[in-house]
């Protein structure tokens, strides 16, 4: 495996391949690699013949009192991890070289990026849509593999890449989680180890508000089941408790239905995002 | 030549041509061609194996009480003056081609987009922006080609493909003018009689300003400059007249040096842009 940290090495390695006829899977990350990421990897490693995953903590997807400076980085274990798994190419820019000092371009996906997170994130999704158009460009793979635990994020960047044209096939690959449910995050490591045993209850609420939504229940029926499963678990703060539709993201009120129920809620100083999906 | 109007026609023509090692230009239009948009295409089938010429009124463009129904379409002349230049595949996509009904991301150029023509026609370089991203996803150009008279147009696809790692060479092209200095627009053939013998005017002025340039007269002197002469010709109302630096489009005030004296003004119901570039 290389590691490279310059776009004009991406483009010559992924030229090279494509000149032999591979297909190009592009696996775009932060770093702080866990068995979520290493799904991702697998799945572009078995798909295609040439893997990029790129390890860049894009400051424009952190919001002012984030936590852009404290967010993990490894580069050496998240290389290991990439070159056992068989990843060919490490991207790992330096914020210099992926913006210029004047970069004054944003993509940006309205409506789809006003509710959930975004509601509380503002400007997160214009950074990551932003960068992952750039990625795209710069990689011009065949396949982008992205979690579902992300899930807002992995709807947007379907609409950009819809919207935009970019010739590149959006992979949506399950949550990984630990034996007790906790989806799996880089930031699960900043729990303390009081927090991490309640952090389960966060996906045991969303389970029973995906029973109740199984059972009929409407979208505002369900979030109810959920606020009300998570209120056990005093540690957790929750931010926003929502069933939406899988697609528009638009919260579904008073009907029922094919649903993604999708939460977010503070453990510490941790905010923890989830969702589970109930089809129709 | 061929002539498609899908997006999927565009992409499998252009890797046909890939596929035989073939080089590839784009020249995007809003149709009615004129020589401006020909000397584009010819510096295209110059320089690669395949040109894609759009037509596209591309309506996120044009703004509130602009000329968006007025604007000429002759798709049948164009795809004349395409053929008999060498023109490959001619892309006459609809709207609804290019567009979903619940299209939502935009791409943005922020500061180069503030003054000269963004500062009148709100959203304009975002529709400009976001078309042109589109266009290049689709046609995968090696070089794109457009005219220094949309200077600011230009300046504002460069910056978006630079910062968006767009792998395309972006070509400026230099104004095509008739023999009195009129900058040739679709926009002309708008005009009366009496405005069009008006029209060279606003070129003359701008000359004016570039020999004031030219012997040391500071951004502000020379925006006077062609004020007074345009004021000579009472058809044209102004809309502005400003000297701003080549690349960054600030306007120079009172400093001297390389610049782009750019105007905007009315000749009846016509708005007419014309510029000149002074080197350092």
């Amino acid at each position: 495996m290389r590691i490279v940290g310059t776009k004009q090495q991406v483009r010559d390695a992924v030229a090279a391949g494509r000149g032999e006829g591979k297909t190009i899977g592009l696996v775009p990350t932060l770093g702080a690699l866990h068995e979520g990421h290493l799904s991702l990897m697998r799945r572009s490693v078995a798909d295609c013949d040439l893997t990029v995953v790129s390890v860049f903590v894009n400051p424009t997807q952190f919001g002012p009192g984030e936590d852009l400076d404290e967010y993990p980085r490894d580069l050496e274990g998240d290389a290991s991890a990439c070159e056992a798994i068989g990843v060919d190419l490490l991207f790992a820019p330096t914020v210099e070289e992926m913006y210029a000092d004047d970069a004054s371009t944003v993509v940006s996906v309205s409506e789809l990026t006003e509710g959930l997170c975004g509601a509380y994130r503002p400007g997160h999704f214009d950074g990551v849509t932003t960068v992952v158009c750039k990625l795209l460009n710069i990689v011009l793979p065949d396949r982008a593999y992205f979690g579902e635990k992300d899930y807002q994020q992995l709807v947007v960047i379907r609409r950009m890449v819809r919207d935009l044209d970019i010739p590149v096939e959006v992979v949506g690959c399950p949550t990984v989680r630990e034996d007790d449910g906790l989806a799996l995050s880089s930031r699960n490591r900043y729990l303390s180890e009081e927090e991490r045993a309640a952090a389960p209850a966060l996906h045991q609420a969303l389970q029973r508000g995906a029973e109740a939504a199984r059972e009929g229940a409407t979208g505002r029926e369900v979030e109810r089941v959920v606020a009300r499963a998570l209120a056990q678990e005093p540690l957790f703060r929750p931010q926003y408790i929502q069933a939406v539709h899988p697609e528009t993201l638009k919260p579904l009120g008073d009907e029922a239905g094919p649903m993604v129920i999708a939460a977010a809620a503070h453990l510490g100083g941790t905010r923890l995002i989830d969702n589970v999906r109930v089809e129709g």
